[in-house]
Formats: C-alpha cells, structure tokens, sequence
C-alpha cells in the first residue's frame, strides 16, 4: 500500500489532511507515544479500513490549543469500519467483518477491564489508567480520522455488525456507537433516568443529543436541553426535546415553567470544562457553571451524570485554579440534596451492543438528532472549523466514499 | 348514601351485578374476611368513588371455579377514583383527589414495605404476607368492581394525579396502573429487559400485551409474543410486536426464524398456571407446560420474569401434583443456562409513579395497546363471560358513566 | 408529669441541662420551628422515655456557632427508648416496646420515602427536603437529649428490639443505630466496599471509627484511617485498623507503605467542611482538603463515599466561597479517574434493621470500636467540651441511670 | 519432559493415577473433547504446574456414573500453581506467576465474558455455552488433578497471587478460590444475603461450609446448615454455624427453634440433584426435596441461590422425569412468597480477586471450616472413595509435594 491520508493536528486551529504510514500491527514511537508504548507490538490488532470516523467536541480541546497535544498527532477516536487484516492472534473478528470501535483502547485482561470498566484500562497506557485513540495523554495510539488504521486487542475491542449489508444502510447511525451515544447514554443511566423521569441536560452539542436521545430511548417523561446556541436548540426541539436558552435567565425559572416543578429528576452534564457563563457570567469562561446549575436544577434525592470532560490541566484556563483542574463548586448544595456525581470516561463496551440492536431494529434514529453528515476526508479542516463555530452538525468522515447519500 | 352497586361473586360462572352496603372505613366481617382481620378500623383509609375499575385475568381463576374463593365475595382490584372522604389520619391524600390503587393492599409500616416489597406486606392479611382487594386468600379485603370502595392506608397506597383533568383525558391509560402495565413491566424488569434486548413473552393477554408494552418503553429491539389465539395476537401484532402462535409448532423454531436464532435474551411468562399444551398436549392442561418453554427459548445466562400467576392450591387441576401446586419442571435444563427466575406477585408501588408519567407526558399508549373498552359497571357479567371466551379486550367498568367516549 | 430535663444550646459555647417541657404528640411552637410546622398535630407520634441518646459530631458545629442554629434549640438526634404513649394513628408499635429512632425524621407516606430515600422525607420540613430532631434548619423537631422527646410518625420510623432485655445488654451498641453505625456504613457501601476491598477512610471521629468498623463488617481486607488526632488513631488501631497521622506527610506515601500501592479501592469523607489542612496548610481550615485528598488515594475506577457534612452556608468558614458553600475541587482529577462521589444524610432506615441484626448475633461491637461512654445526662455540657477537644470518646447521654454499667 | 502423572476416570467407581501425556499449547482430540475442539491452538494458554487441585464434589456425580463422562478422561478443574511456559499471545501473565485457574474456561472475547458471566461463555465450547477442565460435556479441556496441566486464554482467567511467597503460607486457602469458596460466595450472593441476614443453607458438603463462610464473610448474623451427615455438621459448627440434623424432622421446625421464626431470609442449595430424602422419604433419593424445602423456609421476599448442580440428563436417577432433569417443583408456593431463584455455575471471577485479598489479608479461614487435608496425587483414588462415604474433609491433592505441612 501506498500510504493513508489521515487528519493531523499541528498546532492550536492547524489541522491537514496528509499522507503518513499505513498502519502495522505495532505501536511506533510517534507523537505522544509514551517511552513504555513504543514498538509494542499487536499479534491481537486488525488493520481497519475506516469507513466513518466522526469529528468529536473532545477533538476541539486539543485544535484550541487547551491541552498538550503534541503536534504531529494522528487525530479522531470514533471509527467504524471493515477489517482487512488481522493478527496472529485474533479469533474471534475475521477479515471482511464490518465493526464499530470503541474510543477506549482497552486489553480484555486487567482487573478494570475485566470488571467492565474499560474506561479505565491499565494495561495500554503507562501514564495512566485509560487508553483512547487519537488523543493527548491517551498512550498515543494513533487517531481514527484517516484512510487506515490499528486496533489493538481486537478481539476485545470490536463490536462486529452481523449482516454489513444491513448494517451499512444504517451507518450513520452506527457510526454513533463508537463514542457519543454510548456516552450520552451513560450520563443518562448514572443520571438515573428509566421510565418516567424528567431530564435536564445542560448542553446541546453532539453528546447533549445523543443524551437526549438516550433519555427518550431509557423511557424519559420529559426531556429538557439547556444552551446557548439558538441552532443546537432548535435541533433539540427537533426530535421532542423541550429547550432551555441559558442566555435569557436561570434554567432554574425555565425549568419550572416547562415542568411545573423548579427541579428534574435527573441531572447530566454535557458540557464539561469549557462551559460558558451566563447572565452576570455571560461570554467568559465558567468552568463550574454547569456543574452549580445541575445542582440547582437537580431534585433532592437524585443524581447527576457527568460525561462532559474535566481535566486535569487546562493551559488556557480562565484562573490559576481552573489550569490545573480545580473548580469552585457549591458542594454543600449537592450534599445537602444527597445528590450523587458520576464522573469520566464512558466504558463504552457496557452500552454499545444494546444500543446497536436498538439501532439495527430501527428504535432510535441517533444520526438524525444529532444532525449527522458526511463529508470526505479531505474536507475535514473544514468541518472541524465549522463545528468549532457551533454548527449544530455532527461531521462524519468519509474516508473512502462509501457512506450511502 | 343508600348503597352500593358491585360484582358480586357466587360461584363457578356465577356473577352478578347487585346491591351492597356502602363502604365504611373498616374492614367489616363478611366473605373470606380472616378472624384477624374483622373490625379492622381503618382512620388511615378512604372511600374511593370508583372511575373506573377493570375486570383482570386473575379475577377469571376465581370465576373459572380454580380457587377457594367465598361466595359473597365483592370481585375487583384494579381501581381508579375520586377520593371523597377521608379518615382522620389521612395526610397526603384530599377529598376530591383523583388516583389509582395499586391491587396489592399494603400498610406501610412493616419491614416488607419498608424495603419496597408491597406486595408481601406482613401486616394487611392475617393469615399469610400479602394482601390484595376482592381475592381469595388475600386478607378479606373487598373489591372494587363496585361504586364505591374503602382503600386503606391511602397516604401510603394511593398515587396521586396533579390534574384531575388532565389526567380523565387519559383514564383508560391511566386505568392500567392499578395492575396490568406494572404488572407487565415488573415481569419485564426482572426478565432484564433494557436497550435493544429481545424479549420473547409468553402469552398475548393483558398482562402479555402489558410486557410487550413496557418492553418497547425499556428499549427492547424485538419484542416477540406467542398464544394459541389469534385474535390476541393480531392485537400484539397491531403495535409493533412479531407473534409467534404455538398451535403451529415448536415455538423455538419460529423463535429462530424471528431473531435469526433461537433464543431470546430475556423470556416473561405472562400466561400462569392455566397454560394449555400445544403439539402433543393441544387442548388439554399443561402448567408446566410455558416455564418448560421458556427455558428453552432464552438465551444462557438470561433470565425469566414471572408475572403469570402459580398457586399453592388448584382444585381443578388436572393432576394430583398440579392440585397442590407442584409442577414438573425441566429445572436442569435451567441450570445448565444459568438462568434466573423472579416469581411473585408485582409490587405496584415501585413502578406506578414511572409509569404514570411516562402515560401522562404520552409516551406509550397502553390502553390502546390491551385494547381496553369501557362498559358499564351493569354490564361485568358479559364483560366475564367475553374475557373467558379469550377476547381479545381489556374490560374497564365504568361505574359512573364518567369514563369519556 | 412534672417536666423533662433537657440539653439546650443558647449559643456558641452554651450549652445547658434544664428543665422544659414534657412533650405532646404535637409539634408546638418554638426555636426553629418553620411557619409551617407549627402546631403540627402528631397522631402518628409517640412518647419516648429515652434510655440512650448521643453526642453527635454534627452537634458540635451548632455549638461551635458555625451554623444559624437559635438559642433555645434542644439538641440530640440519636435517641433510643422506651414508648410511654402512643398517638391514636399509632398500629405496629405498642407501648412497653424498645425502639431505636433514626436521626431522619421521615413521613414514610411521600415519594422519597416510598423509594427510601427517607433523609429526604419531602413533607416534614416546610424549609427542604429532609428533617432531623435537634437540629438547624431540619425542620424544628425538638432534640432528643432530654429525659423524655417526641418521636412523629413512629410507625415508619421507630426500629423495634424484639426483646428488651436481650437488647439492654446491648444498649450501648444499639445506641449507635440511630445515626454514626448506618452512616458509617452508608458511607463504606456507597465507595463500593465489599469482599477483599481496601478502604481509606478520612477522619478517626465516631463516624470514621464507625466506617472502619462496617469496612470489616462488608469484609473488607484492609481498612486504613487518617486523622491528625493521635488518640483517635489509636482508638483505630486498637480494632485492627491500618493508620496515617495526616500531620506526618501526604497521605498517598503513607498509604503506599501499607497497601504497597499508593491508592486505595474505595474512599471515605468521614471529616465535612470543617476539615483542617496539614503540611503546609497545618492548623488552618482547608475544607476542600479531604475531597481532593481522596480523589489523590482512591483508585481509577472507585468510589468515595461522603457522609461527612457540606453545608450550604457556614458563617465561620475562612473564606467567602466557603461561606457559601463553594469548595476548589480538583473535579479534573477525580473525572480522569472516573470516581463517583455520593453525598448527603444517611437514610438510616435502608441500614438499620441489617445493623442491629449483626449487633444482637454479636458480629460487630460497635459500642468499643466507638469507645462509647455513658455519662449522666447532666454533665452533657462536660461531654460537649471533652469531645470538642478531640477526645476519643462517644458519648452516650443515660438521662434515666438505666444504661447497665 | 517424561511424561504427567495424572488422576483418570475409567467407568463408575473406577480412578486411576496414571501417566499422561505431558500438555502442549493445543487442545489435542481425546475423551470427551467435541469435533469443533480437536486440535484447537492455544498460542493464548499457558503451562501450569500444579501445585493444589482439589476434588470436588461435581467430580463425584461423574464417578458414582452419574453422568454421560467417557472412559479416560482426565479429571480435575480446580486448580492452582505456577506458570512455567506461556504462548506467544500471552502479556499480563509471566513464566513463574503463582496464580489460581478459576473452574470454568473462558475466551474473554465473547459477548457473555464481557459481561461477566464467565460461566457461560459461547466459544470455548461448541456443544453448548459453558467450558471447565476436566468434565463431561464442557468442551474437553483436560483436567488438572495432574502434575501439569494446560490453561487457555491464561490472560483472562489466571487469577495471580502478587507475593509467591506469602501466598504459599496460605494455599491451602488459596486453593479453594478454583471452585468452591466463588461458588459458595456466589449462592450466597443471590440469596441476598448481606449485613444480619438469616440464612439457611441446605448441604454442609464442602460447597455448603464454603457458603457458610462465605455467609459469615457478608456479614450474617445466623447462619445454619441442614444436612443428614453429623460429621458434616460437627464441622458446620466448628466455625459457628447452627446446624439442622434434617433426619430428626421438619427443618421448618427446627429452624424456628433456633431462629425465633421458621423462616430465613435467605436460601441457599448447596446439594444439588442427588438429594436425599428425609422422613418418610429418608433413604431414597428426592432430587427436589431440597428446592422445595428452601420454598418452605425462606421468608416471603426472599431469594434463593442455587448452587448445587442440577444437570440436563442422569442416566441413573430413579425415576423417568429426573433422568431427564425434570422436577416436581412446589413452584407455587415459590410464587406466592415472592422467590427469586438463580441457578448454574458460578462465574468465578466475578469473585476470586476479593476473596483472594480477604484471605490473604487474614480475614477468612476457608482452608479450615471446609477441612482442608492434603494428600499426594498419587492417593487420589483413596481421596475420592473416602469423600463419597461422606468424610467431613476438602481433598486438596499435593502432585509435588509443595504443599507446606
């Protein structure tokens, strides 16, 4: 082969498309690949053919320059696509299998991956429990946003579609299962939502949908969506969902109209560390916004789910406090409502067959909601330029052509 | 007031529709009332104005002459109503309240309730856990296919409906709360029902029709339903559900035709201890007969819900064993698939307030799915004997002509 | 009956034994009482001859004056008696019976109760969510540190000893029922500690001695304590706990040095917001410090577990965030980490029932682990100040001379 | 190497010690091994040399000729020792790791290992869900009653022991993690057994004193065991259990005696399918005298684990039902108390890891309440005739004499 065209980050707002290495069932040294990483070799890896690798707002982090990202990085962690090659070791996926591939990097054999927590594997970054693709502090796996890439531990990892035919005719939605609706859905079950609750998720970005999407799918009563982009409301309210504009006043007076109760049952935060003040705070950083509204906006007795992203230094912070990952939270308005917080990384393997099935039985229409679109590789600096502006589009990559129109 | 229209119960086939004394709040001596539970004053009770009041499977065991059940007795345990007068301890609950009775009488108080097993209260029935209205053996409690019904300890029994008017709006749904939709979702829960699960339910009667029901509400991808009537199952059919009719061979084998393989990931047995046989056994009694089959039909390491009723007494059944409510049970075949069983009677109280919303926010059509038909309350005798023939109908008795058309 | 003498608290430091009123199955006016909850009828109630009542940790910070409690206000909310008189609405409990009262006080009739959540009772405290006796801002249920108290709603609320004699053998161990033994063990089960778990707990007072002892009793394999206070770490070690003096250095190398890894599976804020710094910040108040602490010492993957009190305003805190209530969290740090944090009063009532079982069979001792010390009503002023300074005692209040020496 | 000496089954009542082949990384065809398994490559497995291997009472049905086992075969599937070559595919675990093997085999690769029900896995076993060593029907992977023995996917299942050393001073504890301490823990676990339960746990063989340990260890207040064998339960009350002799009469009876009431809150079959009778049953075997025991004396709301075996087919059962596994289950008195019934092999390491720290932290003493004796492979034969009489004692077979005195 003669080369892969991949995504590459070369600085805060400077990211190309470019022709790097084809993928081998190894990890090369290469930018942010820790010293304990390099050359690991992958006997249990397949070389994927990507046929859709999404843009995520977590990938924004780094193009803003609020992260380390080393440059040179491969970027993207959401992929799906067909196995071409595989290695010694693999069993279970064969070449041709069509597979969505969770964003974590997991190995199938420590004691967090064998208790579900995937999130949190030790064995595939040296830095630090939790491995993903494409991503600053990761373990430097090489990013998905590319013709060809690596998966390691396939076996483990992938979640093979049954019939690919079929499977292709849903690939937009499909290509949801590698990170936001798995993600989504898991703010919502550590939120507590099942049949009947009320919801509010602050956020309506791509994981605030597909949240919203979840709550609908787990039984919801009511599903409210707070944020300040008018065009991300507005996809909200789309599919069902009631909306909150954060900019004309307290979510709190907002929810009490729409509920008739100033609180939801369930709480999610689907913003993270870059949140946005409003009112007296508006258009400055307010990192603990979001999390002080949830607490507000949360019934007594009910829990708080936190997909969106907190870090542990944030160079671009606002405050010396918020650079290295500390918030000021009303933490004794949480305690006094015996409100629980579910934080980090969604394992995304405890979620991501079930809601295959959902979608290959047509239950759920995540591409629709989250406003997916496909563009070619090549258009990529485009997209991330357009979602970083608050596009109320999810961009997926189409390395190949073959996305259905 | 002078009296009290109600279902009366008189014997195998024998029910009439007559004039009874006007509900105090204290359970009075009469029909199958427990020496322990005569006089029994109820200052936390209130006197129900019954809106509407359905006619259940379970009533059918007793008119079928399969129970021990006293002449005399007052039939009826699925009641929705006006709260027009109250006992001095009532709190919570007001004169002119409109609300459902969950059909387990609970107190409230004991350890049982305590840790949300109302549906084994230990202090409502003398003579065993558990109390139910209008039912052999469940604490002497009269029923509610009546005008008028006393319903104790209502703070802790009684859910509320905020608006009265809205919720008349939708009182046919509304009227399912009182047993069959938790009663369908309970078996469903413990069947481990969740997103994009198969579910195979055994059974296309009301409380069948409630778990394919409540499957959809908690995501189910395929939600499979079989019975030997085919009225019943082209209702299933008429909400989404696939169908399977036993009289046409091995359930299993459809079962793979279906799902493209032969099991289901969870199995509910919505039918009981008056299953009939299919194949071999046609006609004839077979208890044993849909536990059997389920074990056969969900997957290894599934589980099974049991919301269809066994009993520790069957004088006619068709075997000595099956008269003392044993039953011959592959229970090796069980074993071997490491599958659970969960039994017993629904605790209503832990899913009614979900469900309510879910009803009331219009998130699933539960009535039109049972296919229910308010009658008037004059007219229950028919209403039995069309039930009995295997209609495919859920009667609701409407006491007041209240129930909109 | 002539009157009942009384702990009252008349203001930072001032705390006295009087005499007020005998009580009535009333709540009457008084310090503290809400609008809403004066004159409140009780018929649920009854008349408690208190036989043990307890100094609490949480007391303390009314009497430090680092709350808004009223002069006036009788303290105490862990009280275990005998039932002198009942309320007409009273069934399950009879007088004679000895009972154990939860701090909670709970209505057992609304949605928080029916689901458990009964430290969130939503009907008997007009204010917010969930009442105490004893306490600012719980509602103004009069205190239990008194020869004789109130206790409303007693059939939901008061735990039964089935045999009073068996149980005043015991009384020094069941007297911790009412609050430190379930919210110790409430905070042990929500950081997840079962079978083989290593615990750190942060905090040596009754409430971390008491988490200590339900680590073992859930079978944890190493249960470690931290605290500044040397008594109190001797009083750990004494029932087989691992110990750090927090003034000797970071607690994560101490904690590496016993469990030869620098995390623990599971932590526990047993401190609150009155936490005081060490090593740098030694000898002042640092009230996030416990928080971050243990986001530093529990493993990626675990819980932490909170029953240590947040407040939603502190007059005395050093800073005006925390005056508020607002903490610097390092939330960057747990989120990588993926903990889950649960906060908020224990509901003693999910625990209590299970507890008092274990005390009875003699599978914990509670009372030594504690150092329990049974000390005449009247000098509870004395065991106000001995344990303000960090003695390693739990006082227990013996108002009548029946505690067995 | 020579050869492996190795414990072999020839036909009912006939073990040998003989010398087999020394294992490779390949699942070589032989007895019992299905089409789809012959010469299955195990680049993933590992060599163990075995340090302990136990006999179990599941190996007995296979030598009373209870079972379809073929001539040949190898027995053993509860193993421990130290790796002494390992495949290619093989990472986490290393050449001299002391580590137990748990009883089932497991690929960590399929849809039931992930989710942790390791006791049926779909691909280690073509006949049906499922796989251990050593037994008929699990898809031929030879046993470790052996000096050597084969372990596939030694990454997932190998549970190892941190310190070798440490380790060795308590193996035999750590030998019963293979098999029977998990599987104790587990019946106990879905009994719901936890902090004060009652539980009654009928069989007091090695997995029922594994079970009462276990029970002990979640923090029970009363445990009894029921069995017919006074040796049996003289050694159930060696570590503090109460016993039921079930030959002396109703157990229901008894355990009032001891429990104040004649239910328990929890159920535990610990016997399985070749149960014997009592009372007018006493001597011939009552496959489900013990299900329908457990139904009579668990309290209603209870559950019950079942971890005794129950098989699909027995040749040599007494009567035509039972030979096809069928039973004459009371299944509605079950229903009516509420049951919930879990069945079929324990998933070891959903267990092994905690228990491994419990013990190696002092805190259980399996190796003693289950009496523990070691004896030299090649005494095998005498192992197992002496445990069919009924010999209060756990066989741990020593194949190098490693085992400390």
């Amino acid at each position: 082969m003669a080369g892969n065209r991949a995504v590459v980050y070369h600085g805060p707002g400077n990211v190309t498309v470019e022709t790097v290495d084809y993928p081998e069932l190894v990890l090369k040294p290469g930018p942010g690949v820790p010293e304990g990483n390099k050359n690991r070799q992958c006997p249990h890896g397949v070389i994927l053919k990507v046929i859709a690798t999404n843009i995520c707002g977590s990938d924004q982090h780094m193009v803003r320059g609020r992260t380390t990202a080393p440059p040179g990085l491969i970027l993207g962690h959401e992929m799906t696509g067909e196995v071409i090659e595989k290695g010694r070791d693999v069993e279970r996926i064969a070449v041709g299998d069509l597979v969505s591939i969770p964003f974590n990097v997991a190995c199938g054999r420590c004691r967090n991956c064998q208790e579900g927590q995937t999130g949190m594997c030790l064995r595939v970054n040296p830095d630090r429990p939790g491995g993903a693709y494409g991503y600053v502090d990761m373990g430097g796996w090489p990013g998905g946003q590319a013709e060809y890439a690596m998966v390691p531990y396939a076996d483990w990892n992938a979640l093979k579609f049954p019939d690919p035919d079929q499977a292709m005719e849903r690939i937009r939605d499909l290509a949801m299962l590698a990170d936001i609706f798995p993600t989504g859905y898991h703010g919502c079950v550590t939120a507590g939502v099942t049949t009947g609750s009320t919801v509010y998720i602050a956020g309506a970005g791509p994981v605030g949908l597909s949240a919203a999407t979840s709550a609908f799918l787990l039984g919801a009563s009511v599903v409210v969506v707070g944020d300040t982009n008018k065009d991300r409301l507005e996809q909200a309210r789309s599919f069902g969902c009631e909306t909150i504009d954060v900019t004309q006043g307290d979510p709190k007076e907002q929810l009490a109209q729409i509920l008739h109760r100033p609180e939801a049952d369930c709480g999610v935060d689907a913003v993270g560390f870059e949140a946005h003040g409003y009112g007296a705070e508006a258009g400055t950083e307010a990192p603990a916004t979001v999390l002080n509204s949830l607490m507000d906006t949360t019934r007594a007795g009910g829990a708080i789910g936190i997909p969106g992203l907190y870090v542990t230094g944030d160079p671009g912070a606002p405050t010396e406090e918020a650079k290295h990952g500390s918030l000021s939270l009303r933490f004794g308005l949480g305690w006094s409502k015996s409100h629980s917080f579910t934080t980090g990384q969604c394992p995304v393997m405890r979620y991501n067959r079930g809601l295959k099935k959902a979608i290959l039985a047509g239950r759920t229409s995540i591409a629709r909601n989250v406003n997916a679109k496909a563009i070619p590789l090549e258009q990529a600096p485009q997209g991330y330029a357009e979602f970083d502006k608050g596009m109320a589009t999810k961009f997926v990559l189409d390395p190949h052509g073959l996305i259905p129109a």
